[in-house]
């Protein structure tokens, strides 16, 4: 039963198929130079099957970044899960259910303490749960560095009891670039780092066949993978606002906005008031230190078109403010009360999170509803 | 079924009781200095029915944020409902079904269109459907001026078709307060305004017998509410950050927190990592413009003690990072992977709106969980 945007409730989360379908082909594009890199989607943005199913129409292995995206995953079809956030050994036992049904689980883990803890785990359970070890390239966050005293150890403690696989590192600080030479440079820091890990690990005595790389940007723009066996990505499904502010992408390739209706103006104010506030786009001003600052998303018309240098200047909880970014004049006239808009969002993981259903968009209709997981 | 915080999986959203009914029965204790003044609590914070028996034992009139709320509280018990959010007219039919079910349904509106267009809808309907004009009297977002031109014709069109209950107005501007007479000067703003509009109603011929005023900084610091008929807040049942940095409160009555479990560290940064990121806590940095930033929250041991000027200086999705506020040392040792941690936030709006569920803290284990609503 399609509707149209006019028809839908706002605020809603629109999703639209052409572009999500052209995102994808664009990764698989890049990729496809390199065919004998696995590619491992991300599916803590999408956080849904049917987008996965899109991704991957025959399966194939996936990361996640909760337990129960890993859970809900597995419980549709998909077995090969690499868990991408450092885990702790009170997360061991719900581990281990998903590997007594037979799901392929991998972790991560960056520290000997965790290393020995998971060692006595799998040797108590007799589970295979496979490990890579954590490695940071560019100082984003976890991780131990390529060349740190700690990675050899932490691999001999894992690859003794069998479980080591590899490393795998993401180059965070690469949502930062500004410039092509710059992603080129995440994606050789993030390539260089990870190999260098493994070759250590290796000349240690540790078999360490797996290298896990990958981010959106450095996924989309590397140009060599030698010694990469394994790529990552995620917000290149739906791209957004930041990835076009580091030069990933242009905001006609943001596959979400959010459609919302106009509730009333302050007209001497220049402001256009909606009903999608910070509920509906998240709290994210990612833009907010890039060249362009897009407030909390730039305006477009009901059919996505951007309207002049309109942007959602705040939000309140239910409420989203419009004006010109530039302080030009908005006439009430032109955007009646009940008037629909669609915002394109700063941050696709953040603005999906505020919902729990996709409006897919298709040939200028919603012609489905895509369940969103939630939760831990 | 009683757990303790150190069996709760991570992150989870914590709900203390006692510092919920210590919350509650402060703004009671205001309240009662106004025995003629309803008191209609907003449901937008805690979105949870549990939460709102607590508040409201036998049941009493409530605002709500959006219409699944309102559909949500009414099949639970609570007939009289205020919308806070300017209606517009795609808006009406939804309303309508409630009101067709006896709910005692009460709109807002600023603007002569959508007084029109509800008249229209009420006379083709035959619904009852409470008005009150949104009145601004702070700047804050949406609303008329008090002294408008345009506020008795909005009146005067919703009088003639008896719909006009009265007037409401919010001084959002108020969680900018910085001292005690900031907050009793947007008190008086809020109470002297709304009155003073109701009066131009009164003067034009129109019944506006309802001047609505609140927010959780203007209730707790009212000094007089001489013409006022109902006082509304919210975010009073759980406090946060930004409202302790505006003095309404001190960290110490904060009613939630998120648990989160320490993954990792990066020593020479004196950082520890945890598994709480801003999917947890959300993307809210309110207190970044206050005298104290807080980061994305106050750090504090499972027992709710703050340690130290331990912060939560940066978020990923799924990972936190803490450190020290002036970049002092943090020892690895003293938190090991597996430590337990809360994070008190800026806005609880913005964090519980992140979380499905509460976990609720009675005498230091978690003894119910209590469902929340999301979504439009």
């Amino acid at each position: 039963m399609s509707e149209t945007l006019g028809h839908v409730e706002t605020p809603s989360l629109i999703l639209d198929l052409e572009r999500l379908d052209r995102n994808l082909a664009r990764m698989r594009d890049q990729l496809s130079r390199w065919p004998e890199v696995t590619f491992r989607p991300h599916m803590k943005t999408a956080k849904s099957v049917d987008v996965a199913r899109r991704v991957l129409p025959d399966g194939g292995p996936i990361i996640v970044s909760t337990l129960h995206e890993a859970e809900y995953f597995f419980d549709h079809g998909f077995s090969d899960i690499l868990y991408g956030v450092g885990v702790s050994p009170d997360k061991f036992p719900r581990i281990a259910r998903l590997a007594e049904r037979s799901a392929r689980i991998t972790v991560i883990l960056d520290n000997l303490a965790t290393a020995e803890a998971l060692v006595v785990f799998a040797a108590e359970t007799g589970l295979a749960i496979h490990v890579l070890i954590e490695i940071d390239t560019d100082g984003h966050r976890s991780g131990v560095a390529p060349d740190a005293d700690i990675l050899p150890p932490i691999g001999r403690v894992l690859d003794q009891a069998g479980l080591l696989r590899g490393v795998l590192t993401h180059a965070g600080e690469s949502y930062g670039a500004r410039s092509l030479e710059a992603l080129h440079g995440f994606a050789e820091l993030e390539r260089s780092g990870a190999v260098r890990a493994a070759e250590r690990l290796r000349a240690a005595g540790c078999s360490a066949p797996v290298v896990s790389v990958g981010s959106t940007p450095t996924a989309l723009f590397a140009q060599d993978l030698t010694g990469v066996t394994e790529v990552r990505a995620g917000v290149f499904m739906f791209q957004d606002l930041v990835m076009a502010g580091a030069g990933v992408c242009t905001p006609e390739d943001l596959a979400l906005s959010v459609l919302t209706t106009v509730i009333g103006h302050q007209a001497e104010k220049n402001w256009i008031i909606t009903d999608a506030g910070w509920m509906a786009l998240s709290r994210d001003r990612g833009t907010e230190r890039q060249a362009v600052d897009q407030g909390y998303g730039l305006v477009c018309d009901v059919d996505g078109r951007r309207i002049g240098e309109l942007v959602m200047v705040s939000a309140n909880q239910e409420h989203g403010v419009i004006a010109d970014r530039n302080g030009g004049a908005v006439s009430p006239e032109d955007f009646p009360v009940g008037t629909r808009l669609r915002i394109l969002p700063n941050h696709a993981c953040a603005t999906a999170a505020q919902h729990g259903t996709y409006a897919v968009l298709q040939d200028g209709l919603i012609t489905d509803r895509w369940n969103r997981e939630r939760g831990w």
